[in-house]
């Protein structure tokens, strides 16, 4: 199992700076077992947004991903998966995690026959026709994603990928095309069926960020040879461990409260996310979505202001050492750092002696593992020197069932904080105004009020 | 020339969360002038690590880089930067905005024969067996980029390369090799002089994060056919426009006093950049080290503690829109937003109309670009509407000359908002302690009484 250490979020060890923890398990015990009572008894409600706590009992899913890899194995040499936020980057960290690195420039013998992986979650016009530059599409299937299959990003992506792929192959173009969306509804759904893809189901209320484990991230990730079973084997176990109410066995609800209370208590408002690992990079980033999007909010579940909500950064060990450390330092004492420590690399890389330097002899006969470890140890230990908050997590391994077991942890955790914090971490009212305003800028029947409000403000010539 | 656009910091926009702009810049002006004045004054005194200032003009060392790229010139397939923190994010980031997306992965002739590159920045153990499972040393020249010489996780990723460069190719892997340090002093000099490596020199008084225009970033970046030339063009017009004292015609100094009276009279201590350009990117990132490391200070000149210090996040658009945007609108109201946008792609996108559906009816006969730009658009005016402040630069185009605007004027900015915090901008002391733990952790001699030290740290078994 992965572990949690908040020693040195302790008093004992950064001062004023940190908590007494035991009182504070203690304290908060009550509220917690409530939360994760609540949790459990309300996620089959519908309009509660918590299907993401059954993603590990869905055995017929996991079956027809399998299905679908199996048929379509051997066929393609690439999959492009258009998806934008949530819909992208779950299938996106795992895969950058589990596949060998630089999975894209290997040959296919290395690649074990599987295909190369792209993720195309942006429109910009250079990049996606430099992807089309690189990508034979007759060798390609597309993976396309979105819940409401009215996502204008993704479906413009599709539009333009799709005219080439009809261009290319004509009615055959339909079977390098798999889409992920809703069950029913949708314009997505509904060119899927009239054009006859291949399908999966985002199910509901199941919001985009929490989505990794369902089709939304299985399929891709299936595709490329990820062991999805050992996936579902991670959520399960770790779900069964997160069911426990009891705070002092359940690492969701302790780095929960101490993320609230390091906020609340101590101004700790920012939350770093620092892997030692460059296959965890992008763990980083869809974590800072997770709490970036769930607990930004202007509001509490009540209608009431509230004052505190975190920002959550990304950061990388050992390369941001030389980037951000010095802030994390000697900067403003608003942060809480979670370092994700791998316990054991697959690989172990032996620095040779070949340099007859002293100056370099300390180097010699170690390893680049040790060398990492070390730089990793240091910067912890300089952190609390500081009186600096931070917690690590530690994997014992990459792979597919301790990953499963991180990601599904951080949800829970998500869930929890934005319980303590009254909040709806479900929802992102904030991000409506500007989809309408998009609308409204392309010309989008229906929207042409916002566009007038809109050209006025883009125009506006203010007087300074 | 870019240009830089701050209406939406102005209170006539965001109310009491704006500023007074021309007031501001009025009282201001003359301890700007007073800045600008002394940083011109002192450029060239010995210790006031301005020498970055200088490096637009260093015309002979753009002539020995070029020199030396049209030498190499066909002989090699990939170039692999061996670099940390401020030695490879500049070459990073300015080598991704400026060739073709997807590099790596274009074929030769769509390179124009020019070679892949590869810029090793962590010492992962996965991520450079990797690398190596990947890269044909034999056609490969390696650029190790250390100051000092003795920067551990660059010297140890040299060490692994070396061994393997010279198991393949014998004496001649020293045509492989070309270092880029100190003129005279350090361990990789000494190695450089005996071994027979082509060398490159890190100048006196520039800083890793200020040294992007140097050799630092110059060799890499004409290895792969980028036009120095025109970076220069860059620098040096930025510069001759930054040494206008008039904080009315110097937009650094007004992004400087912008992003200084925000944080310590507004509360916005957390500086995003977001440009709207996956191929900016890593423009984020290199502005993030730079911004961090410079003001993340402790205690100002005099030596007394200071509050306000930023923290800076990088994001990217449209992506982020879906990730970060909902806490940009609606969380704690801490940050001034930073947009970089590009008023021409190299590349125009359709969106064909290839369905008959009312509901992407607005989106066909449009073009990928207009989204774009609509998002972007969308996106500030909805910051305007919840009172967020926000500046926006323009690029008229992502080539060399803009970019080294860019760059150039960040610098010139981070120099002019240290000046106005009254720090020195450009050391790092926060990061010594956790080199010297490192030390200790790995043998080295003369760290004993450190490992002691760390060792009890570590092993500290505290009661919580």
């Amino acid at each position: 199992m992965i572990k949690l250490d908040y020693t040195n979020v302790s008093d004992k060890i950064i001062g004023d700076e940190g908590l007494d923890i035991i009182s504070c398990f203690n304290e908060f015990a009550p509220k917690i077992r409530e939360i994760i009572t609540n949790l459990n008894m309300n996620k089959d409600k519908p309009g509660q947004w918590l299907q993401w706590m059954n993603l590990g009992y869905n055995e017929e899913t996991v079956w027809y991903v399998k299905e679908f890899a199996a048929m379509v194995d051997g066929r393609f040499d690439n999959v492009l998966v258009l998806g934008t936020g949530g819909s992208a980057l779950g299938g996106l960290a795992l895969s950058h995690a589990l596949l060998k690195p630089y999975w894209n420039l290997l040959d296919k013998e290395q690649r074990d026959s599987f295909p190369r992986i792209f993720f195309l979650d942006n429109i910009d016009p250079d990049e996606i026709s430099g992807l089309l530059d690189i990508l034979d599409l007759k060798k390609t299937l597309v993976n396309v994603i979105t819940k409401s299959g009215s996502t204008a990003e993704t479906m413009a992506q599709f539009m333009v990928i799709k005219d080439k792929l009809e261009a290319l192959l004509g009615d055959d173009y339909r079977k390098h095309v798999v889409a992920t969306t809703d069950k029913e509804t949708g314009i997505l759904r509904q060119l899927a069926n009239e054009e006859g893809y291949k399908t999966f189901v985002v199910p509901d209320d199941v919001g985009g960020r929490f989505s990794v484990f369902s089709a939304v991230g299985l399929v891709p990730l299936a595709l490329v040879g990820v062991d999805i079973d050992e996936i579902i084997r991670g959520i399960k176990i770790m779900d069964l461990n997160l069911k426990n109410t009891d705070i002092n066995n359940n690492i969701a609800a302790q780095n929960a409260l101490i993320h609230y209370l390091m906020d609340t208590k101590k101004d700790k408002y920012i939350s770093v996310m620092m892997p030692y690992s460059s296959r965890l990079k992008y763990i980083a980033d869809w974590y800072v979505q997770l709490w970036a999007e769930s607990l930004g909010k202007e509001v509490d579940r009540a209608g009431n202001k509230i004052n505190n909500r975190p920002t959550p950064i990304k950061a990388l060990g050992a390369t941001d050492q030389h980037s951000q450390i010095q802030l994390y330092n000697e900067g403003k004492n608003d942060k809480i750092i979670t370092f994700i420590r791998v316990d054991e690399f697959d690989n172990q890389l032996d620095i040779p002696n070949v340099f007859e330097f002293t100056g370099l002899n300390y180097l010699a006969g170690k390893s680049i593992n040790q060398l990492f470890n070390s730089e990793a140890d240091a910067t912890k230990v300089t952190l609390c020197d500081y009186k600096r908050p931070n917690v690590t997590i530690h994997l014992p391994k990459i792979n597919e069932y301790y990953l499963a077991q991180l990601l599904y942890m951080f949800e829970m955790q998500t869930a929890i904080i934005g319980e303590l914090y009254n909040i709806n971490a479900f929802n992102q009212p904030g991000v409506e105004q500007a989809k309408n305003y998009t609308y409204a800028l392309m010309g989008r029947f229906g929207y042409e009020e916002s566009a007038n409000q809109l050209n006025e403000k883009l125009n506006n010539k203010v007087i300074l």
